[in-house]
């Protein structure tokens, strides 16, 4: 290995270590058994797949951003001879850019063994080669869950109320839930002119959170001059309720009432279930209701989701209703972080120094004892003086620390202390798990 | 998407859906459970690293198999625009073949902030481009756990007593771990005439269980002619014993005494702790001590590791002393299935029809409700007859099946099915969760 060669992760990716990265795996591990207790099935897809799977696959721009794998041996071998080669013909494979491909492919391919409704949930790293920024990075956790051969919105209600389950195990109860539908942004678009333009309306109307008004309406006009811009105006200020929904679109509109109830009577943790007539939700795919999992602290979107009817026709052949909802997880860990909620203590751990080279036996059979009784035990992995292993403790910020000598060993009485207050106090074993048991 | 597109995975990738996809997950927490219960940290790394990390990192043969990432933009073009491009133009970034790779890379980059010595572990899913064929994948998950920074064969003792707890809890009793130092193979390379050809001895003695005695002495043979045959015969045999292993290196030879007396004293769930002198654990960066753990019922090492103390000074440019131990997890998962081992139970769950629209959101409410005191509740998710529904919950191999019609739900007395005997009786909320839960 060459000298001077940087250690750090490549440019966009990140290590976790200690404390952070421990969180993340108890939060997936949280997310996964949330979804389970519903009877969602678990879902394992590969990182790579066939170019031509994620290519044309309705992941939009997203397809931009695939990070391409090299084709191997003598097939590169037979592309690189064709003397100006085209990127598609030097690569074979990529990495997913989000778990819905690779479901719809799994659906596809499993149909005849898949129970429909097939309840789904999904965890795992997605790559996107965006140029590297500050808060945005290559490889990041995605958690979805889906239903798929279920028609009515009960499937909705269902995918909200896992989600919002979720939250509210971590200790988060004043997140929102915002609720729209398709057909609402696209009898919107009518409305003020962009019947022909549905899709360039639903891309400016998601942007109305980043951009100030007068800029927002700039791009409307961009996309059309002769648009019903008083209206649209007020629209923008003031939005619409479900009542004046209705009008727009009858059953889209009944369908959100129904969500709306059904949402309120489950008693969510949900501070607030709200239609908000602006909500897009990126992706063109969806084609039914639409929501959103928000934070009064946070910023952005914790999740989100909808109905996507016609995207597994694409790999399928024939369509198949489909819904799910996707938790940000990096965002979550974030608000977490903020919220200064832990998924799991990390400093429950006990220390138990070596007193002595010739009583190590003696202290990894009690550690032994202890861990089997449920408590997690830290021993010195080497032979170092007191001192030393008691740094190697405070660094790891542990509270308790069990002094186990000669003595205290055949008496089996030991002394623990407890690091935040410095007090110490002479226990037999059991009296140990006792205390530090929950 | 065009149309008849395989819908597969990739061609030496694999989909893990139901029962199968969830054993995974809780085995890989299950192993982080237990790794935790010892003080190890977590840590967790990017898929893809630096090409130049990957290449001239030790890795040997698994440097060949690394699947690399297409350059992208104007740094393609750039690569592109050289006429006649070779592999290692066109790409910049590489996934990882193994986890040991990126934490030399960890401790490196982190040797400030690290509190050595350093107990850690790391979970996740590696990748080599191996030609695809039965039983061999190209996305597989490793487990390891290592201790960086401490010298002595306590560290050695921890790692196995840790790997063998994970077996231990799953069930498993009847492993076996094998011990060899790597200073006793090279003495016996030098009692055998390969003095000068050290890392060939090894690379051959590691064959031992693959070919037949005739094949692997003609290997023998190949890489030098004059050899000891008669007692190189003799030794493949009957190997060594740990008193002759004395004679070969008094050091080495006690330290694993050492070793095999502590773990024998911990009453591992291991069934033999063995010295093994043609033991050899393929990597040739290995120092000190060389483990495996084995199976009767499996015809392969189930996990594997030893010390490298020279490994980590490729990437730190200062030696540290440190050891691992690697669990070979789709290798455990297979034994798990032989064996008819559980990490959990997937058929728990507790079904509940909606025996009429209606009744939906009095369904879900009781679901929640059931799901608040630890059960899993599943409710299908769309509008069906009953017969239709039942079908489903057969299907997803429920074992629970509870009958909340409108009676039901206003006296608060459901009737539970149980699908194995076909029994049924009529319950409240409160003896429902008594007869469910564990």
């Amino acid at each position: 290995m060459a000298k001077g060669l940087s250690t750090q992760a490549a440019s966009g990716f990140r290590d976790f270590t200690g404390a952070g990265a421990i969180q993340r795996l108890e939060l997936m591990h949280r997310i996964a058994k949330v979804y389970t207790s519903f009877g969602f099935e678990a879902l394992e897809t590969p990182a790579l797949e066939n170019l031509k799977i994620l290519q044309g696959s309705g992941g939009q721009e997203n397809e931009k951003l695939i990070f391409k794998v090299l084709k191997r041996g003598e097939k590169l071998a037979s592309s690189l001879s064709l003397g100006t080669p085209v990127e598609n013909d030097l690569a074979d494979l990529g990495l997913r850019f989000d778990l819905t491909v690779p479901l719809c492919r799994v659906v596809a391919e499993y149909q005849n063994e898949i129970k429909f409704p097939y309840k789904v949930f999904h965890i795992g790293p997605v790559w996107r080669a965006e140029r590297p920024q500050r808060g945005r990075y290559r490889e990041f956790v995605q958690c979805d869950v889906d239903i798929i051969g279920a028609e009515g919105w009960s499937a909705e209600v269902e995918v909200i109320q896992a989600v919002s389950e979720v939250f509210g195990q971590l200790g988060i109860s004043d997140f929102g839930i915002k609720i729209n539908h398709r057909k609402i942004i696209e009898a919107l678009a009518s409305r003020f002119g962009f019947a022909d333009q549905i899709e360039e309306f639903a891309i400016c109307l998601d942007k109305k959170d980043k951009l100030s008004k007068e800029k927002l309406l700039d791009e409307f006009l961009k996309i059309k001059s002769s648009i019903d811009h008083k209206n649209l105006e007020e629209f923008l200020d003031k939005g619409i309720s479900l009542e004046e929904a209705v009008e727009l679109d009858e059953d889209a509109a009944e369908i959100l009432k129904k969500m709306s109830l059904s949402l309120t009577a489950l008693n969510l943790k949900a501070s607030e279930i709200k239609f908000d007539s602006s909500l897009v939700r990126g992706m063109g795919y969806y084609t039914g209701p639409v929501f959103e999992l928000t934070h009064s602290t946070a910023g952005y979107a914790l999740g989100g989701g909808g109905r996507y009817d016609k995207l597994i026709g694409r790999f399928l052949g024939k369509d198949l209703p489909a819904v799910g909802f996707s938790i940000g997880f990096e965002r979550l860990l974030l608000l977490l972080e903020e919220m200064n909620l832990r998924v799991k203590e990390s400093n429950k751990t006990l220390f138990i120094p070596v007193m002595s080279p010739e009583l190590r036996l003696e202290v990894s059979k009690l550690a032994a004892q202890l861990r089997e009784q449920g408590l997690s035990v830290d021993v010195y992995p080497d032979e170092a003086k007191l001192q030393k292993q008691l740094k190697f403790a405070s660094a790891k910020d542990y509270r308790w620390v069990l002094f186990a000598g000669s003595e205290e060993l055949s008496a089996n009485q030991f002394q623990l202390k407890d690091f935040r207050d410095g007090k110490e106090e002479k226990l037999s074993v059991l009296e140990i798990l006792n205390k530090l048991k929950i």
